[in-house]
Formats: structure tokens, C-alpha cells, sequence
């Protein structure tokens, strides 16, 4: 048996791909036009899943009201309206890959859920670009 | 080799979360607005999933028009333009939320569909919030 | 000149068409399966428009938060999560189809909005089924 | 007789709303979390309707290929992956608003496209906040 | 006052853009891929519009199940699952372009829909590609 | 630890359902109007999902601009615009229904990607009918 629910959320960002660490050419090279250094953004949206089992009391997997509350807290209020590079200390030396932001998306999440659930995060950057991650 | 095929169906109805077993203070602190005991709706969207092998002298995995026939009867027919805790059976004791609707419509589905196939039902609520059950 | 600005908002209601002064058979006749006397439900999405011109000190036409904010005082707050024939006023002698619906809307919003900006009102009832009033 | 073609197209940029002759305070007051001095981004997503007659000959109102070309080198060439208020000129003194964003579109359309024709622009810049000018 | 009602609707045909006067090479150059001789394919989608005034008694404009009747007959019986040049009397001799449909779909309906009431037609060839007429 | 991303791509093309080796009235009764001897056709719309590890270097999984550009070469130069059956040699001798087409797409994009990588593949013929494959 396995059930999930799945809640969708949103957050507005800019964001630059490329490495401190390398040249302005190479990083254009494999960044391409991401790399603008005046940064560029997107309207993400995620999608996250909880799997477990039905409480057969409420009927519920889980109170999703208390699910878009973490959201709101972990992803949202940290995420939205920033610059990820400048203003989310994760990404202070993590590159804001979609691959990234969801990896730390589910890792801020992990925290706040209970362990008996399991999480996944789908991420979309654009409509034609996105990520899942489970863990 | 995973080969399944999805068939999208839609219904509209009205529910209401609560258990008669409770008092109007726990229901409205567990179930909040959704409580309303003049009911409020949802327009239900639904995603059945068919997991098997194709077959190799049609190229098909399933007749889809057998599988929108099934979906019909077993859950536009049943559902559709209802309310959920006065019209339908299966809600009678059990509180329709969208955990539960899935897990109604997959059994329901299970018992009209070959053993040979798995199946999924993906069942959206709002577009932001929805839930997947296997069985 | 003509330059519009649009916000999206949402609310999941209950309803049933009929007329308390016919009958049963020439209900069902007009209004089919709508005539559920138990009710049934939909997601109704909303999109408010406003033209006018723009402000030339901030750029924006009006300020969207604030318009957000009328529309949850006036139609959210009024309309989500309810029976829209037993819980909201406007209903009480009037058949909430999704003409009336839409109109309901428009002259509530008139009231709350500058005279200065034309409104223009968009209600999906489903995916397939909406309406728009200009007043 | 009214024919209108339509074509979408999208851009990503990041912006920052806010007035250089205002204080931090007012930018704040008015502008909210939009006013991040790091900058924010979207996925604006953009649709151009072109209002005329069909020719006869090809049955179409105007080569889509072609305004599909227009917009490529008008708009997306122009403001995919730009930080709107550093990268392009006609934000240096303008706040890029929604509604500003539409209408520097199309007058840098109208300057392209046969006068025959009328034009309409549509600007989301995000599924819930969009704007359409016309000129 | 303005009130519209609108109704979604689809169809799945194949079609090719050429003009038989025409030399290959004139209708590759005009046409471009769409003049593939052995054809290609659309699921285009149609949205109606209905102004008018709302019936009193009713609360409709127009009965919706009547409306999508009519569509059913002269739309999506006449062109679904059809070879547009092959199959549909409208196009033996004219390009079946998403203008040309467009207006072939308006002039279908005018003939069935009382003149009380104004028509629009959307028709989408695609998500990016649309065209609306109005008579 | 799972990571996929995925792009999402289209291409509009004719098809005709049917077995050279069957009579008319068998073709009839199994693919119904899918059968028409003059083809129909639909825009198809496809995810590719890319299943691994994250290249802690440049935090990509995969270039999306290389995956995009396989998926151009590979499948939309391939099948855009095109008859599947008379137009495209994997349908030579097999059917083109949605299964066989997401396994032949599959079967290409699986050549041309390293196989330290899993693939998937989800396939839509319509929005309300798809499938997926995953090898």
C-alpha cells in the first residue's frame, strides 16, 4: 500500500550559475546566459510529497494544514522575493543549480517531518525544466 | 520494462469533513472550514494509471476507450454532480477526504480491471492540493 | 490606451440550480443533474481585471496587494467554503448559476473599487464552463 | 469582421521594483518585498495578438514564422535572462513594473510589425498577476 | 452591461497547408513544414463564446447543455479524428489554416445559434498558436 | 538517493491506427475512428526524465542544453511535422499508438545517453490520454 499527498507552493527569485572559483570564460562555457552576473530569475514552483499511511481517525495522511505552514516557514519565507545567491545562506557557496534548490528544499523539510513519513520535492525552474528529488 | 498508460477524468461534488462521533469543537478544530455543515465542493480531477505490457498485436496496453467506459460507471456515474456523505455508500461511515476518495475509487477500480494490471489513481482536490494511492 | 491588470484568486463552494417556485420535474427538466437537492460542488477560479491608466510615480495601474486584499474581503471571505444557496445572502432568492455568480461578484467589487478603473469579471465553474461580466 | 492570431513566448529575467529619488522607506512602504535591493526574478510568459485581415492567397493573417521571428529579436533576444533594471535601456529611468514591462513590448513591437495590423499584448508575470495593453 | 458564457471543446485532425495552384516549391517556401503532401496533426481546442442578456426566470444566458450539443454536431462530429483537406466539405478548396477553421467554425455555429446572440471563436493549433474570430 | 530532472518537448503529427494484415471491419472494431484511412493527428507533448547523481562540480545532473538538444535531434527533427506511418521508419511495420511511440522515442534517446544514466519517458497524446515508459 502506498498513499501520498502532495502540496503545491511557489516563490519568486533570481538567481546566477557559475563558480567563484573559475574564470569568467569558462563559467560562460558551461553557464552559458545563466551566468549573467546582474543575475536573471524565475517563478519556481514545488510540489512536495508526503507518503505514509491514513489515520483512520481524521482520514487524513496528514494535516495539510500544517503541511503549507512548514512550507511557508522553511521555503517560502527564506526563498521568495530573494536573491538565492546573495540572500540564502545555503547557497553562499552552493551553486542555485534546480538540482541544488531541491536537494536543500528536501533537506529543510526533512527536518521539520516526521520521520514516518517519507518527502519528495519536484521543482520546476521553468514549465520545461524541472527536478524531483526523494532523498 | 515499465510501460503504464493514464486516462484523466473530472467530477464535481460536495463534501463535508467531519465525524458524527465528535463534538462541533473538536470537528471544527481538526477539520477547520471544511466542517461547514451546509457542505462546500470541489471540482475532483482524477488520473488513472494502468501498469502492464503492451499488447503486441494491437500496439495497445489497454483499450483506452474500455478503461474511459470502466471510469465512467465505477466513478463520473457514482460521483459526479453528488454529495459525497449523503448520496454515496461508500461515506456513509467514512469521512470523504481526498485520502480516502482515492483509496473509494481505487478499490472500486480494482475489482472491474484485469489482476494483470497494477493501478494507480491520481486524485486532485484543488490544483494545489492532491494525493496518489497504489493500492 | 487601454491597459488592464489581472489577478487570479480561487474558491471551492457547494450549489444546487433550482427554483423554489416550480416543481420538482420542471426543475430536473431545466437543470438536470444540477438540481441535487443534497448539493454538489466546484473549484471556481476567479479573474479580476481593472483598467485604467498607469501611475506614472510607481508604474503600477493600482496596487495589486491591495486589490489581492479586496477580493479576499468581498468574495473570498464570503463565498469559500460555503454553501453558496444557504450561507451567502445574495443567493437566498437568487439562483447562484455562474452567470449570477459572476455578477454577484462584479457589484460587490464595484463598490470597493475607484470609480476611475472599469472592472471586468472572469468565473471558471469548471475548466470547460465560465463566464466574464464588464458591468 | 474581427480575426486576431495569437503567439506565446516567455522570458526569465530579475527585477527590482522601486524609485532612485525615493527613500528606503517609501520604496519599502510602497513596494514591499519587491523592492529586495538584491533583486527578484519570474518567468514572465508573453502573448502577442495581431488584429487584421486574412490574405486571401494564404489564408493566413500574418506568417506566424515571421512575427514569431519579431518577437525573438524584439523581446526575448532583449530581456531573456536580464536583470531588467542593470541590463536594458529602456528600465534605466523606468520602473519595471508589469505594466511598464507591457507596454515598452509593445511599442518596440509596433515599431516592427506592418501598422495594418493592431496589437495586443498580454504579460504574466506570474499565473496570478498579468497585464494586457493594447496601445 | 456585457455577460459571455464560454464552452471548452476539442478536436484531433490532420492537415496540410498548401495551395494546389501552387508549385512545390512556392508552397514549401510559404508553408514550410506544413506542407508536408503526406500531412501532420493537431489537438486543437476550441473555446466558444455567447453574449447576451441572462435569461430572469433560469439564471442562464444561454442553457450550457444546449450550447455543447450544438458544438458536439457542427464541430467535433464534422472535424475529429478527420483529415481536414480529405475529409471536411469546408476545405476542398480552401487552406486550412487556424484562421481559415476559425472562421469556418463561426460561420457553423452562426447558422444554429439564435441572432439574439453575439458568437466567438478561440481556436488553439497549439498551446502557442491561437486565433480568435468574432463575425 | 534519487535525482531526475526532466524537459519537457512537443511535436504535432498525423497518425493512422490500424493492421495492413487485418480486414477493414476487425481495423473498424478495434480502432474505431482512430482507423480513418486518411490519417488524423495530434500535438504531442513529451517529459524526458534523466535519473542520477548531481555532478558536485557544476551542481547539473546533465546539461538540460545537451539533453535538449538529443531530444531536437533525436526526436522533434525526427517526428515533427511528419505522418508517423508513411513518414517515419519505425512505424514501418508497427502501429503508431501512443505505447509504441514512447518506447521507440525511449529506444532512441536510450543510444544517445551515457548509460550510467536511467531514462523515462512520458508521452501525451492528448492532455487527457498519455503514457510512460521507463525501459
Amino acid at each position: 500500500m502506498s498513499l501520498t499527498i502532495y502540496r503545491k507552493a511557489h516563490f519568486n527569485a533570481a538567481h546566477r550559475l557559475y563558480r567563484k572559483d573559475w574564470s569568467d570564460e569558462k563559467n560562460d562555457e558551461v553557464f552559458g546566459k545563466c551566468n549573467n552576473p546582474n543575475y536573471h530569475g524565475h517563478n519556481y514552483q514545488l510540489i512536495v510529497g508526503i507518503t505514509g499511511e491514513i489515520d483512520k481517525e481524521t482520514g487524513y495522511l496528514i494535516d495539510i494544514k500544517i503541511l503549507k505552514q512548514i512550507i511557508k516557514e522553511e521555503v517560502e519565507d527564506a526563498l521568495d522575493h530573494k536573491n538565492l545567491n546573495l540572500d540564502v545562506p545555503e547557497f553562499k557557496e552552493l551553486n542555485p543549480t534546480m538540482e541544488n534548490i531541491a536537494v536543500v528544499i528536501w533537506n529543510k523539510l526533512r527536518k521539520k517531518i516526521d520521520p514516518k513519513y517519507d518527502i519528495s520535492v519536484k521543482l520546476f525552474e521553468t514549465p520545461r525544466n524541472f527536478a524531483t528529488y526523494t532523498g
